[in-house]
């Protein structure tokens, strides 16, 4: 397969989950694309944490992204480290992990071999795609590229492109990695080693910027671990500092830190407006046409990371084409991670934009009549 | 010295800088107490560095706090690595540098310190104190504790109480410096090693804190190093990138990695109510009276790092004790570093408020006639 960068990669591997049952004229596709360190366990408990999926409240049985009646395809990303080839899987051709030998991705080579995966399972059109924050990138391009193959898009808590802010707080990150001297300039699987105090740090410093600091007051505000003092030490006196450590190192148990390298630069990469000479419209005008995709765009109030303004940008490009799009912002003071969590009101949206676009397309019913 | 923490400390140095002239009856000086990462050289080129001091656009003769009418002080605060003792300066109990042999210190500890040295100086009472941010803090406390001992205090972009979001910022900070493996528990001096690494990466995170998405957006946007093409590595691609690496490796130049750890503990405990029951008021009535101290509080509207409802909180509890308090919130896009830039409306507040207090002192005129 070519990549935006002009290196090709193949043949490789892509991992993926589905759940539901694909109808008879494949007409009932519902492709879910995860965020930056998510993956394709969507609605079943993680192989490594035993959690419930990421988006387990939103995916099943009679649930807004109804499993009875929608076929729900996850794939892992490309340069992840779920299964998907990345940079920690073995090159072939030398028998050793990539490492930094791994070619740099962006969002269009996710979605390009997402397409690959849609090709396989025989479906010329999906329903829908959806996904929140890199997902919800995923979900712009895929709707720009290939306006034909997708009914509707849901992008999520999202930009059409990484904001210089954005891009400081992932290069944090890559720095944190690079500055462990586990990481051995990206080779530390051949070493047997893994960087996990470097990736513990970006993991830290990117969480905080998924929640708001409303929410960060709430839960813990100035709490100490030790209810009665100080304990005037550099241990975690407060209880925001054990959350955020303890975030720290369970996220190196089921992530790479390479993946984490790959994957940030894919979004700090992402600017759908450049494609198409800086202008976000051109990108949702096929052929000079209004794109023919039903978008609906969900935005946070309190998410200061994909703030309301940059879904507004994206509404606006796609009025100028005179698209089918709605916007709705939930009031929410969760911050960013609002989009993985139980906020009744997203979910209702989500509901709602997914029955209407079932009756249009003639799935009114659920697939499954007996539960 | 007694510690917040119940230690005792001593005998310890106070690096300082004095500009301008006390005069006779001792009521003209001024008391600077600087930020996290600032030092005593505040209007002077920086000895390490070379640069100009950080408020040189605003103190000096004819300047806002103008050295022709007022004797200036700034002090590198406790714990820090100026000259003061801190971590890094020889513990003379075993010939050995302190490292986190130092005792955890307070804002509380670093004012003491500095009351001892206007103590020295033989002034009973300060004309003012101001600070911004960390300086701020130092601020609110001594005009707390001493009332009596200064007669106006100027507090600017800070806040009584660290909130959870910035002690979390902190926190990744220090987990960076402390996963470097040449910290060596704190431990680095007896080794001749020092942890740039992770000391750089603590600089980067806090760095994008104190600037505004808005200042980073107009700063640098999305613009490449290289203008033609994104380079498809993890080289510095992007501008503002580049430009964060440079405030990390240029940081650790001029810092101490354990100062880094002590300071910022020292914000994260400052919690001005908690010393008074939890009720912010009461830190501002001395003996059941409203306090004595003259008020101007400074926010600016882009600084998210301590935002203007923190600001507001203190002016509250001024209010709430009836005490003499003024207060701006300043238009500025550029972030919490506003406070350290030209932002002519912050330094005419400046200018008015003094002039104000120094005709109310009988300070009216120049000290020096003739320049």
């Amino acid at each position: 397969m070519p990549l935006d960068s002009g290196a090709t990669i193949g043949p490789f591997t892509l991992a993926y989950q589905t759940y539901g049952t694909l109808n008879a004229d494949r007409s009932n596709a519902i492709l879910v694309c995860h965020a930056l360190t998510g993956d394709q366990f969507v609605c079943e408990p993680h192989p490594v944490t035993g959690k419930p999926g990421w988006w387990s409240m939103l995916i099943g049985p009679g649930l807004p992204i109804d499993t009875d009646r929608y076929f729900i395809i996850c794939a892992n990303v490309l340069g992840g480290c779920m299964g998907t080839t990345g940079p920690a899987e073995t090159d072939p051709e030398t028998g050793r992990p990539f490492g930094l030998t791994f070619p740099v991705i962006t969002i269009g080579d996710m979605v390009r071999a997402q397409m690959l995966l849609v090709d396989h399972l025989g479906i010329d059109q999906l329903f829908c795609v959806i996904g929140g924050s890199m997902g919800g990138m995923q979900v712009l391009q895929l709707a720009s590229a290939y306006p034909d193959r997708v009914f509707a898009a849901l992008p999520i808590a999202t930009a059409a492109r990484h904001s210089a802010q954005n891009i400081a707080f992932h290069e944090v990150g890559r720095q944190a990695i690079m500055a462990d001297p586990d990481w051995h300039g990206g080779d530390y699987a051949a070493r047997d080693i893994r960087p996990t105090r470097g990736l513990s740090v970006a993991r830290m410093a990117a969480h905080i910027t998924y929640l708001s600091e409303t929410a960060l007051h709430r839960k813990f505000g100035r709490n100490l671990q030790d209810r009665q003092r100080l304990g005037f030490s550099f241990d975690a006196d407060f209880q925001v500092e054990s959350y955020l450590r303890h975030q720290g190192m369970t996220f190196v148990d089921r992530f790479d830190a390479n993946s984490y390298l790959y994957i940030t630069r894919a979004m700090d990469y992402f600017d759908l407006a450049a494609e198409h000479g800086g202008v976000l419209a051109d990108a949702f005008r096929p052929g000079g046409k209004p794109t023919p995709v039903r978008f609906c765009l969900v935005s946070f109030t309190s998410d200061w990371l994909f703030p309301t303004a940059e879904s507004r940008a994206i509404v606006h490009g796609l009025n100028t084409v005179a698209a089918n799009v709605s916007f709705v912002e939930i009031a929410s003071d969760k911050g960013h991670d609002a989009f993985l969590l139980d906020e009744p009101e997203f979910h209702r949206v989500m509901r709602g934009f997914l029955e209407g676009l079932a009756e249009h397309r003639g799935l009114g019913q659920r697939l499954v009549a007996s539960r």
